[in-house]
């Protein structure tokens, strides 16, 4: 396992984490300066954050401070209520692949949709199998795109609490049985990211880490292509925006780190805190420093 | 699957469904009598409403309204930091299989524990492998107890995002490898409650549900002990006491009474809703009249 005391090399930003200080959309540049100003050479960067900034001035200023992306946010959403709504979602995930070929992004991180119209409060239907065959399918075709753009996709196992309106592929085991089918010879073009916050609780979380780590026959093959790190707080005040800076809360982070890299994992720890009440409170740059702080301590 | 829609003989109720009426604590005799006035035939009492009732009084008042109890809310919370701590759980377990068979409850109902502490916002430790392993320590004690009284166990996988502070038992699959280990012969002492709220994500239910119904060479013995029924909500506004009315929200429930149903399962379907900011905002005939009318189209 890396020792991570000693710097912050192998720390990533995902943009959400300072993105609404205080109630104000920070410009993604301004986010990418105060990246680089803290000497953290990556990020993972939201595609509505792109799109706003414009892509082509985000790739150069991304070039220009030789900044990795650990990951880009995100592709996915792929059931709908109709063939026009699927289609849809094809385009739009090929443009995803498109940005994060652009960004020379480590790969494409999917949160994959759940049950359709769930997100806006009035789902369409109650079929989760049916979702799921969906995502299944979206994924089998987006991953053809991909593979001819050689951009990784990564599919993140969402906690359970979000298995309705944002993903309904919710364990480690569900995304490595689609890895399975979609990609039997471990090509590398698909794989899962490992969220802490979504998965910790999940009793087979190393067995399954370590299948993700072995190929057939034993072949050492990792589909492991991203690793998230924030904490589980107790008690956690809202479902999506109460999430722990690494420490503050319950999850043993250090020992899952050491599962996914005794199991092949050699990237950057990306830190995704969405936090309303409070890191969003606070200025980008405290948030920052504490991130490298807590990478060195916690992580 | 039987017919519910023509009356509720299978209707139990929960009795937390209706303890906080508009922010007032509801005696349980009230409860029962309410129960009775609208022909509910079965309750299912916490051990804190019984409790503030006295025992006596309680199973009089069952008694002799002729009130079965679909389970017993609750015994577990069995990790603790320390030795007193798991003695002081034993005991206060043994006491809630002693009122369960005064109350001639159908189970008793175990909410685990999670991280010690956690539960007042101060977890003692982040291994929640130990707490697993405690928990399946007290299970296994308590079992020889509960076997001595003829009172089942029935373990609650609670939904993952409960794992820290109230159960680390998460998923069916979990539970059915506690009940495969502590009852090989599956004597029937030992077995699950299913509430559709905690389970109804997961992508084995359907598996792990013909798994519970089905014994070593296919012998069909049930470990379904108990059924519950709320809705998930999208949005869910907190983790704990925002659950839906049956029918509000996105669980196919009826999909699920059918695979219990097709594996054994032939008792009460109870509803358990916690709602500070809908269902405890009404009058108890209103709920009970709501979760009647529920039970018969939405169950």
């Amino acid at each position: 396992m890396r020792d991570f005391s000693q710097d912050h090399r192998w720390l990533s930003i995902n943009t959400a984490t300072v993105r609404r200080q205080r109630g104000a959309e920070q410009p993604l540049a301004d986010i990418i300066e105060a990246c680089a100003r803290h000497g953290i050479t990556a990020i993972s960067p939201w595609r509505d954050q792109v799109a706003a900034a414009g892509l082509p001035a985000v790739s150069k200023l991304v070039r220009g401070h030789g900044l990795q992306l650990s990951g880009y946010c995100r592709g996915g959403m792929f059931p709908a209520v109709d063939a026009a709504g699927r289609l849809a979602a094809r385009d739009d995930n090929r443009r995803a692949v498109d940005e994060a070929c652009e960004l020379n992004a480590a790969c494409l991180v999917l949160v994959v949709g759940g049950l359709p119209g769930a997100l806006g409060g009035r789902a369409a239907h109650k079929d989760i199998a049916l979702s799921r065959s969906q995502v299944h399918d979206g994924i089998a075709e987006l991953l053809d795109y991909a593979r001819a753009s050689r951009m990784p996709l990564a599919i993140e196992p969402l906690h359970p609490m979000y298995a309705a309106d944002r993903a309904c592929i919710n364990t480690m085991e569900q995304a490595l049985d689609v890895c399975d089918a979609l990609d039997p010879g471990l090509s590398g073009a698909l794989g899962v990211a490992v969220d802490v916050y979504h998965v910790w609780w999940d009793p087979k979380l190393q067995a399954q880490i370590e299948r993700a780590g072995t190929g057939p026959q034993g072949r050492r093959v990792s589909r492991l292509l991203a690793f998230h790190v924030c904490d589980w707080l107790t008690p956690t005040a809202d479902l999506l925006n109460d999430r722990g800076m690494m420490g503050d809360g319950v999850i043993d982070i250090p020992r899952i780190r050491g599962w996914v890299e005794a199991n092949g994992f050699a990237g950057y720890s990306e830190v995704e805190i969405f936090s309303t009440g409070n890191w969003w409170q606070r200025g980008t740059d405290e948030v920052l420093q504490t991130c490298i702080e807590r990478h060195r301590s916690a992580v």
